[in-house]
């Protein structure tokens, strides 16, 4: 394979700036005809990507479908997926691990793509299998011989957002009478106003950490466990652990069943792992969980190919690079137009920032060009209630990724002024994507809209545990290939060791003031004095004798 | 009081720009020494604001005084609370309206600023006060005598946003027994899912629209009566309305009671109006909402001290400002380390967003320097399992507003290694900002963290009814300082009307085309191709006879 090289290095990369001098205008006469509309969609699995309100024409498609041959993106892409050490960096010490998400759903297939890591999928889902089967025919149960009715999962970062996210996605499918829960801050009151109100009798917990040492889920879990002891419950007969083979939380004194993550899924990819997997099976069953899967490998293997035109993840990815390194957009807003997808932005936010929101190039080079953008967003319409103004009317152009369904998910509707909740829904999308194209002139400037403001849409027909699993992997590939053509490494998190160095030694210091003492009003030194008293200020923080 | 200028017009903005080419270097030896601290920590009202952490120096701070004090931001401010007609363009058709929200907290004074609004204040409170002394007494009850438990709330954009925040803020607060749920949406899936396990026999529905006509509370609100109405139970007895007087919601045939909104309190400033207050009292009984009302009070006194160093609503507004128009930063994390306050940034994004998102001035010209940023979060200790690493690492520098508590709402804790969990956030918190400014330098460029990425804390000692109340509004009354500040008005928002008109249009065609069938299969043309058959393609949209 051809050797990595900075974005800017790339031959197409001079001709993209060159094009961006005078990007297509959405906003001149006839500049949304039908046949653009018609041309500017790309079918795929189950979606459809209309970008006609992109500001790109035929030489930007075919400069960004050259940037993407010139950047090996697919074929670096196929080699992730058959093992190739992703997760690196060149002449520097870095984790050098696989990136091996993909063959959690890569179990359909009699010739997976890593068989090595297949297997260990399957292996994982047949105990998943068999602990749910335990389950539902009461072989396991609490106490009392009751079914347990309730899930409480405790874990942070990739192991709760995705998963959060694809609970509240499906919350429509869920099996009668069972309920998941989740913990996730360390904020001492997250866990208080869950556990109000949840019968602990019959509930499962599942505590979900790679590691088995995440310092916020290890906590949460001891609040827990101290609320079933104060029920006079045993906690080895409710706790069930997700994490890394031989690790702490590996023991099957404390827990009814370890299932085992892998050094090789990190953990904002980990969804489709038994990071998700256990909580949606038991919400959801686990052939609905199996559909997931199997949508998700339906975007594994699309975004195979080559041709831009026909690559919904790649063609995501140039017009986000188009957008951020040719046009100068810092941000994405994800807008989808469901309420169940109401975290899923939240997912992608931390799949995409964590990923991406990097300086330096897979060879440790500063880089010389902007990486990940920052993504936020809420679901629509409640969106257009709240931050669209700007949108519309602001000084900073925000590009939009709208995400879409042509039939709900419960199917209780009814027509108020001759229409449906859901086709007001998607006729608010698909004007929202139209007015931040085409503006509009006005004589007073208040009504006046610029437009040429870029947005995307994606639309499936149903949100289904099939299309989540399509929606998570299509943004995972998206995600990946953006790294690759960026040169960096989208599977490491460095940045968050810093923060995480210096709270240890606030709290190594506090530890040491309370002795023992839990009401010592310690409280009150909560401010810029700690920082002092730990003698972390009047310092050079971090110099060379400190670094770990 | 002085005419309105540009920003650039100011004298102090050529200062401000000749400062901005050298900012306070954080990384420097010393940079961060104890007096800086204690010197760049401003107290108000229960609050502390600790801005060590921005790249500002005594220059600068001296600097954004004038800028103020050129700006005439408090005297306007002041005005404003007196009924000055804020809401208003020079010149052009607006509004016209003045801003009156603090009026709803002005109520505990014997000589309010706006004595005619306070009146109608005070005159809903005691409505609401009675009204809810009859929920008490059992006066009002349902059909079988039995006491209302559960409160469904009905709005969209302000009329949700805010109140929710609030809620889930306050929930560790709730009168026993007494549960709120909340649906916005227009999509079917979000009331179907909040209606899933209600029992609306014990169940009071709060809708509430200024204008009495928005279209997905409406909506909403003939889902809820229909549900009501196949739960054989008569919605008249149920139902209440928050709304503009004389509106068509204002009508005792189909509400038990409606209270008063008035059209100079805009939707997203509106919380602590009868939007709020209704729910808020039914949740937290009526003397902790008089307590919210308190706190709010305490700031919108504060922000009318005139140096900023003494002021936290004006400080943070023009350390915003510093950042935006002189760092170039275009977007602003708000990160509460609290999860109570999970849907509070959320609100800010609203309400900053749809205040300040605006291209033009006072005077209708385009301006010529960014305006509001783009504001997004999420709670801490999450965030840092999740977009840190582009905060700390990211090619993109965002500015950071941390806010944090020094004890616990449900003061459930405990010790493991050594700390508590409220203890391991705070220390989060502060070690979070610390690293941001200072960062690290390493030999391994993945492990090196350039700093000088400015943030900002907000401490306060709980998160009660009364703190609630004044961090509310110590972010209302940064947000109009800094509208002040930018010439720009923050109180209406005309770039909604662009995707409603074409929404309403493709739902015209679309009502058209059903001819009374709602299953008729017209799901499968929801895609491009309505905007073709809706005639919006093709043609210039919104030519000078389309305006309405």
């Amino acid at each position: 394979m051809a050797v990595w090289q900075d974005l800017h290095h790339l031959p197409a990369y001079g001709l993209l700036q060159q094009l961006a001098l005078r990007p297509y205008d959405l906003t001149a006469p006839g500049a949304i005809s039908e046949a653009r509309l018609a041309t500017y969609t790309c079918r795929q699995a189950g979606f459809e990507l209309l970008y006609a309100m992109q500001r790109v024409d035929e030489a930007v498609i075919a400069a960004l479908q050259q940037l993407a041959d010139q950047s090996g993106a697919v074929e670096r892409f196929l080699e992730m997926k058959k093992g190739a050490v992703a997760n690196r960096l060149d002449g520097y010490e870095s984790e050098n691990r696989q990136v091996l998400h993909t063959a959690c759903r890569d179990i359909f297939s009699d010739q997976p793509l890593c068989p090595a890591a297949t297997v260990q999928a399957r292996e994982q889902l047949a105990k998943l299998q068999e602990f749910l089967a335990e389950l539902d025919s009461a072989q396991l149960t609490n106490e009392q011989g009751e079914l347990f009715t309730d899930l409480l999962h405790i874990g942070i970062g990739g192991s709760d957002l995705g998963p959060r996210a694809l609970y509240l996605a499906l919350a429509a499918y869920r099996l009668p009478g069972r309920r998941v829960h989740f913990i996730s801050n360390v904020d001492p009151d997250d866990a208080a106003a869950v556990l109000e109100g949840l019968d602990l009798s019959r509930t499962l917990v599942n505590v979900v950490s790679k590691s088995g040492i995440t310092l916020e889920t290890l906590t949460n879990e001891e609040l827990v466990r101290a609320a079933f002891q104060r029920a006079g419950l045993d906690p080895a007969r409710h706790f069930v652990a997700v994490t890394g083979q031989g690790s702490p939380m590996d023991n099957p004194a404390r827990y009814l069943r370890s299932f085992y993550m892998f050094d090789y899924i990190g953990g904002r990819y980990s969804v489709t792992s038994m990071v998700g997997a256990v909580m949606l099976s038991f919400a959801l069953g686990y052939d609905a969980f199996r559909q997931v899967l199997q949508g998700a490998q339906a975007f594994d293997v699309a975004a195979e190919e080559r041709d831009i035109r026909r690559n919904i993840p790649l063609l995501l990815a140039l017009l986000g690079i188009w957008n951020r390194n040719f046009l100068g957009c810092d941000s994405l807003a994800i807008l989808p137009y469901s309420q169940a997808l109401v975290r899923f932005t939240a997912h992608l936010q931390q799949c995409d920032m964590e990923s991406n929101g990097k300086s330096i190039t897979r060879q440790g080079a500063t880089v010389s060009y902007p990486t990940g953008p920052i993504v936020w967003g809420e679901p629509g319409t409640n969106g257009q209630h709240a931050f669209y103004q700007l949108i519309h009317q602001g000084t900073t152009v925000v590009p939009v990724e709208f995400i879409g369904f042509r039939r709900s998910q419960f199917g209780e509707d009814m027509l108020i002024q001759g229409t449906t909740s859901h086709e007001k829904l998607l006729a608010n999308l698909l004007a929202q994507s139209l007015a931040l194209a085409v503006g509009r002139p006005h004589d007073n400037p208040n009504r006046f809209f610029a437009g040429n403001r870029p947005s995307s849409v994606l639309l499936a027909d149903c949100l289904t545990p099939y299309t989540m699993g399509g929606l998570l992997a299509l943004y995972e590939a998206k995600i990946v290939f953006q790294g690759f053509i960026w040169n960096i490494n989208s599977f490491d998190q460095e940045g968050v060791q810093l923060g995480k160095l210096l709270a240890t030694r606030l709290l190594q210091h506090f530890g040491g003031l309370r002795l023992g003492d839990a009401n010592s009003g310690l409280q009150d030194s909560l401010g810029w004095s700690l920082l002092k008293a730990a003698g972390l200020i009047d310092i050079k923080i971090a110099n060379k004798a400190e670094q770990e």
